[in-house]
């Protein structure tokens, strides 16, 4: 046997276990800290009760003869394909079939798992600094790729690859850095993909942060994408799912791949929870969506009071309004993982490293509006006096 | 964008759509009929109370602050891993460590994912007949296919590989002939691959249908299998799972590949549903080992009625013993489809053909004792008519 060896591709150290080390090395050595955690990507408020109510009730059919159910189709139930294209899609003028709709146990598995569609041989293009699953994803499967670089220069938006891309990453509202893409810059990036016979995989995860006019909450909002790209959504950030797991990736048959895909789920996935399903279509009832929108302005306002907070500091920062993260410069040209070891040492205030999503974030640290806002307010404070 | 060609490699038809469609299109054109579904590998039984009061007890969690949990460790928590070496291999003298055990959302998702952990080029053995999926799996990632025919001659037993296979996938209970291998032949297996470098992907999804002595119930009560084999196990034939999802997977460390997909995992998964694993592990607890033992018995029960009946009527049939499944032979040179359209046509029962699962599957069905107790009563009957 022969293992996979582009898995030596992959750097040792994954940044959020990196990380977590770190924070616990230090509380081991100060038991009496109190650490402010305001690097977590995961949510924190509990589900909203229209949630916790479809779910009970899911439960409970389970658990007799005349409603019991087993497997689900592997692209999910009807009722909840047909209310992700009624409430996220038909409202912003978007046209979808059912069979174009895969419910899955969330964005990470189908952002991973969509690799599997394509020939080695292609080129992958990805913004750095990104999510790291992105590139470590497309090594394990022996791609080369092109990291578009993102700095202040262009104000984190990367510029359209210089050479061929074949597969492109894309994810806005963008993690690590809030920052997002007007209409027109997403044109640009449709436009060429088509002209490229290019893939775009659009990681649409925190699309419920988007609150400005300009912003396209879908890519098939654009002229053109649905000939060129899939887009992945999750209930994770927008409805507090990291634990309940479900999301969805949108496979537009005129991309040639929906069948490929189809095939793939219904060979290596057995379909998602009948709970999580149900919990998910409760999110577009009215209770539900005005509970899960609650919660996501509780995340903005939390965002608002950070990047706020650190501006008045002084320090350059981006994102934090059109997504839950704020992307903030490091001062007296500290690294990034420098600046990390400061603010917990000093402040015991823990953030994310910029340099953990790629070379690009060098100099740069994330905090996350996820984070507990009683906690954010003190981090504020702690850092004040550090000045 | 090239796409991956290793695709047109698949059959267009996947067994059990056409299944499906068959008796779809035979519903249609006779409204009237009542057609008793013996094919259906999925459970029937509603899941027992310890289970849904578990779950219940889960769900209510998430919806309050001091108790809210967001993403799960992507091999999932620690106090369930522990109740899987507790409960499923302790018991059994095989000592595991917490980090060889991976939790996740089912055995489909792991049996499909565990192929990227492997260089393309190496040669795949599977017994035929067998479950699509890791014929699929494996043609999907560009591989050679060594099939290991087996029929009455060799008591659907498969022999060892004439040529050098790398991986070997095995299914014990076996889905679909309902076999098993006693510890002797299974040591065999493991023989070889140790002597052959080889990979063994051991599906035990149906090992609490065990009820002979000398039969393991993981391959790592064989000498050696440790450096050799990754068992997958799964709820949902267990206690009833298949709407709930979870299942886990064993990667022993000396097989070089545990820290592989402890990466894979940790990039292309988010940890398995809260909800599912409390679920899981309320299977653990007395009250939970009873009940889901209970639907085991009854499953059993409906196996013996199937078997007993068809043999009465003269049918050559294997399994049914150790396993949910009958595999029985086709009348009068018929082939799988030709029985299974008579049976639909005749006794308006359905069946699995036989051929689906491989050529060496032609000549055969599959009867499921998952199906509704008073259906299959009802199918003896039918069938006996038809004599």
């Amino acid at each position: 046997m022969r293992s996979n060896l582009f898995f030596q591709q992959l750097q040792n150290n994954y940044l959020f276990s990196e990380v977590n080390h770190r924070i616990e090395t230090y509380q081991i050595m100060h038991p009496q800290a109190h650490i402010l955690r305001l690097g977590v990507g995961d949510v924190t408020l509990p589900l909203p009760a229209p949630i916790i109510d479809a779910m009970h009730k899911a439960v409970e059919e389970l658990g007799h003869a005349e409603s019991f159910r087993g497997y689900s189709q592997e692209e999910g139930y009807i009722w909840l394909r047909q209310a992700i294209i009624d409430n996220d899609y038909r409202t912003r003028g978007i046209q979808l079939d059912l069979d174009e709709v895969f419910v899955s146990d969330g964005a990470g598995s189908d952002l991973g798992n969509l690799s599997e569609l394509f020939d080695q041989h292609n080129r992958v293009a990805i913004p750095d600094p990104s999510y790291p699953a992105y590139v470590d994803a497309s090594l394990m499967a022996g791609r080369d790729i092109t990291f578009l670089p993102c700095s202040s220069d262009n104000a984190f938006v990367p510029d359209l690859p210089a050479k061929q891309a074949d597969i492109i990453y894309l994810c806005y509202p963008n993690n690590p850095t809030g920052t997002v893409l007007t209409r027109e810059q997403l044109q640009r990036w449709v436009d060429y993909a088509r002209q490229n016979h290019s893939i775009i995989i659009y990681d649409g995860a925190y699309e419920a942060y988007i609150e400005e006019d300009d912003i396209p909450h879908s890519i098939y909002e654009i002229d053109g994408a649905k000939e060129v790209a899939i887009e992945v959504r999750s209930y994770s950030k927008t409805a507090g799912f990291t634990s309940v797991r479900c999301g969805y990736t949108i496979v537009p048959k005129q991309t040639g791949l929906q069948t490929m895909w189809l095939r793939r789920q219904c060979t290596k996935y057995n379909g998602t929870s009948y709970i999580a399903q149900r919990a998910a279509e409760a999110t577009y009832t009215p209770q539900g969506k005005k509970a899960a929108q609650a919660n996501v302005h509780y995340y903005k306002q939390t965002a608002q009071l950070l990047r706020n907070g650190l501006q008045a500091l002084g320090y350059q920062v981006y994102g934090g309004i059109n997504a839950p993260y704020i992307w903030c410069n490091t001062p007296q040209n500290m690294s990034s993982w420098e600046f990390f070891d400061y603010l917990l040492n000093q402040c015991q205030v823990a953030c994310t490293p910029g340099a953990g999503f790629g070379q690009s974030g060098e100099g740069f640290i994330r905090f996350s509006a996820f984070s507990n806002r009683k906690d954010c307010e003190e981090a504020i404070k702690r850092i004040k006096k550090l000045a």
